[in-house]
């Protein structure tokens, strides 16, 4: 087996909470098995929140964009709320430009203000800037 | 700038310790930056813990060994502590094989206990197992 099938994302728990670094260049085997193993655990661990941080991506594309909009929808379905946090500025021109504004994903500036958020006491400047809960 | 020079892995601050998240292989120049933006980041937290969770990875070799020595080195000097995490057991028999049992770096099941541990509350399999700060 090359390296690349052994290639994965992980998916660390902190307490009831997912946390997902996505740092690499996603592709189609790779998003898929994120999202197995995002769901699996989940459902393992009864997660109630997901943070996916990424703040280690410069450039994204509208595959990226569509597989965070699905892992959300597909956390949602499972009762799991997602924060996507540390997007950097250029990311959330691109992610506009090519029409994905990421509704019904709730953001956070980075991790920490995102796992507050999950956890019900947001920091002070997140919810100063308005990431009330969308109405259902 | 090709993709490859932008690549670098988030170093994510939770609170006073901070997460890194080590997924993708390893190089020389990626080594470097992960050094730099960690030992920065350790200064400009005054995070007094790093855990370096390393689930994502199948494989080590002698390099990554030494680069997970070299990076706790670094953080102790700058009075921060290491717990690697996440270690799968094939790469704890690779480590040990290759002579690296990473002396003087504590370990934990997974980022979730390594964090616990740093916060001096560690979960009680983890105290269980023996990891007791070693003696200076």
């Amino acid at each position: 087996m090359s390296r690349e099938t052994n290639e994965r994302i992980p998916v660390l728990k902190l307490g009831d909470i997912l946390l997902v670094t996505i740092q690499v260049d996603m592709h189609d085997q790779l998003a898929l098995t994120l999202q197995n193993e995002l769901t699996e655990k989940i459902v393992e661990t009864q997660a109630h929140g997901v943070v996916m941080d990424i703040s280690g991506l410069e450039i994204v594309d509208s595959f990226i964009g569509r597989m965070l909009s699905n892992l959300a929808s597909m956390a949602r379905v499972l009762d799991a709320e997602t924060v996507v946090c540390g997007m950097q500025p250029a990311v959330a021109i691109t992610l506009v430009e090519l029409g994905l504004s990421l509704p019904g994903i709730r953001t956070a500036l980075n991790a920490e203000q995102g796992i507050a958020l999950l956890q019900g006491h947001p920091a002070a400047p997140v919810e100063a800037r308005g990431h009330a809960p969308a109405a259902p």
